[in-house]
């Protein structure tokens, strides 16, 4: 086994993307219903011209804008109407100089026509023909052909996230597959002789509710991954190395959070470096919480093997700053909004180490605070309290009341 | 049909939460790992004491503080070790004056000790000696009974969006199902003589890809809505009607984007007014985009009636403002943070509306800037650029660069 120094955040975040760069992600083609939130693979360019034939904006009358100049409400131009537009239809006919056709709103301009002159501006007179009160300009309420979008033309880049009006945009751009990455499977295998399913009862002394799992999962569906399977499994070399074996057969990351003790944590280290090669890169991070985390890799089965520290808070906190950050560094997808706010107290750094600090976000006077929630990581509930977190980075001493941080959302 | 005038955008929300409080949502019995993203129906209080037994959190010895008071490298105090915890069991037996016993991180401190000594503190003498080279208060190391939860404590209030700790502090709390409000059934339809399915080729004259339903479906899954039909219809009394009865059977809310035309809009509202009974309650929204808006409801089917605007900005935009902005106020949770951010340009208000503006959220120097983006209510293609909306109240001419506002994310 290589031992390693710690590492600082920056540069296990850099070696865990370039050894996940080398397997992930897949693509996978879907059909626009399902790619909502999911992240383009490749460019889209717009199949078709939108719209495609010229629209009317207006219900009104098709003109030929010249045959109206001057037209005014004490002045009409009358023209002879020599035809309706249907909806959904091709106008199949043309018109000339004294000539106009009736059109709905969305309707195709026949050939000839230049504008459209609003219902509400129009008198008939008979069966053909039309006084108009008003004027019209050269495309006067009418999208022209590729207005929306130019056949050919980039509507989309890859790494972008789709949203509800990019699915939208899609449609009108003639997709019916789109190409998007395919969400990273992982396994959350979780170690301890004391862990009992959760809602196990009668809970007996020494043993604690395994949460890890469920936690862990929950976070990493929000970040995108597909989580396959979650396991607890007692403390036992064995059956802890069987359990990742498995779940390399079938997962692109395996990650096993630890108990608590120094020598546990060994045994994850030990057995990843069994069952992978060439197995751990980084033992051990200078993050707060969290410092004993184990990051491996193995070239056979292409499987990122992650080491969590076994209490709650630490484990999520590794998770979100490693593999919540992962996906959009891997895909070129712009990472969430993080909310400036106000600190509220003084927080102290961590000598050497990058600090992540849980905290509450309160919306007051057209800006935000953030109220930091300090807990013992072997400790849940007060995470409940939490929106999101912010980093002190690790040359700081720490922040001050008052200071500007960047808050994470949950 | 009763004609209402045109609602301020407050109104309509009032009137539609109103309508809604009366049959929705209802609620469901959801396992935890179901269970993240959706809003708890119930306040859930502690199963048990968390932890149900003192825990230790390092390595070392379980001793009685008063045992090593004075200890220090010089001086250790010597101690007769009578047992060893396991992880996972119950400690069954007691120290008393004298004795200490070995324990791991995490594991049950026997009776009579009331702090622990770290490992590295400690060094052994033959089968059952230790010196201690360190004092130690009572307490130390120690994490009590209920430190983390209370049996019978409030854990998590009604109405609380569960995020990934919450769930991991459920399962601690001994929480096997929770009861979450249930995700509202709505169908859509578009309808429209020229629709066509979104990758239909050829791209006949006349005709355009159907995308509402695309969109709006994308949007109310992110909004926590189950959308259990999308469906394109032409502009047909009969079939439109037909359409919203039988989706009406199987959801909360139908909603109905037609075309742009003034007569098929009021074909809307008529049918709404026949399938539905009172019918409308809204007719016309002071929103921009998106004043042709009809809300209306069933009593018998306890259903809700949408008809939005045709034209995918507006449609979206009336989606958003209203059924978006519904979940929380019907549920209880807290909407998503908006960003505060600094206009770029001016942008002019809309008289007696309150208009809905779509930006870009560009992060610079620690805070955001606004770009707002400006397009034409037919066209789609612009809103990919959008990171999100601001809204201009309707007593305001305009905002001006500079001004702040508050934007809500896609």
């Amino acid at each position: 086994m290589r031992f390693l120094q710690v590492d600082t955040l920056e540069d296990a975040r850099q070696k865990l993307l370039d050894e996940a760069k080398a397997w992930l992600p897949a693509t996978e083609l879907l059909p626009l219903p399902q790619a909502a939130g999911r992240i383009l693979a490749q460019d889209v360019y717009a199949a078709n011209n939108s719209p495609h034939f010229r629209r009317s904006t207006v219900d009104g009358y098709a003109v030929i804008a010249k045959d109206v100049q001057g037209a005014g409400e004490s002045i009409p131009s009358f023209l002879t109407v020599v035809g309706a537009v249907e909806m959904g239809k091709g106008a199949d006919f043309a018109i000339t100089s004294g000539q106009c056709a009736e059109i709905p709103t969305g309707g195709m301009l026949p050939q000839g026509a230049d504008a459209v002159v609003m219902v509400e501006f129009c008198e008939t007179f008979g069966d053909d023909e039309v006084a108009v009160y008003k004027a019209a300009a050269h495309g006067d309420h009418i999208i022209q052909i590729g207005d929306d979008m130019r056949a050919g033309a980039l509507l989309l880049p890859k790494g972008k996230r789709l949203t509800p009006q990019d699915i939208g945009a899609l449609a009108v751009a003639g997709a019916k597959n789109v190409s998007v990455f395919a969400l990273p499977k992982i396994a959350f295998i979780s170690t301890g002789d004391e862990l009992i399913v959760p809602h196990y009862n009668p809970l007996e002394d020494g043993k604690i509710r395994e949460s890890n799992t469920l936690s862990l999962a929950a976070l990493a569906a929000r970040h995108g991954y597909d989580v396959v399977q979650t396991l607890s499994v007692p403390d036992d070399q064995y059956t802890i190395k069987q359990a990742i074996k498995q779940a390399m057969e079938i997962c692109d990351i395996v990650a096993v959070s630890g108990g608590s003790s120094q020598g546990k944590k060994d045994m994850t280290a030990d057995i990843i470096q069994m069952v992978a090669t060439p197995g751990v890169f980084t033992h051990g991070i200078a993050i707060k919480p969290g410092k004993p985390t184990i990051l491996g890799h193995d070239e056979t089965s292409r499987t990122l093997l992650v080491g969590l520290p076994g209490h709650p808070i630490s484990a999520m906190t590794v998770f979100e700053l490693l593999f919540g950050w992962l996906p959009p560094n891997l895909t070129g997808a712009a990472e969430n909004f993080p909310i400036p706010a106000k600190l509220t107290t003084n927080v102290p750094g961590s000598d050497g180490k990058t600090t992540c600090c849980q905290c509450k976000l309160i919306f007051e006077d057209g800006a935000y605070t953030a109220h930091p929630i300090f807990s013992k990581s072997g400790l849940i509930a007060t995470l409940v309290e939490a929106s999101g977190y912010f980093l002190i980075d690790r040359g700081t001493e720490g922040l001050h009341k008052g200071d500007n941080v960047l808050v994470y959302l949950y």
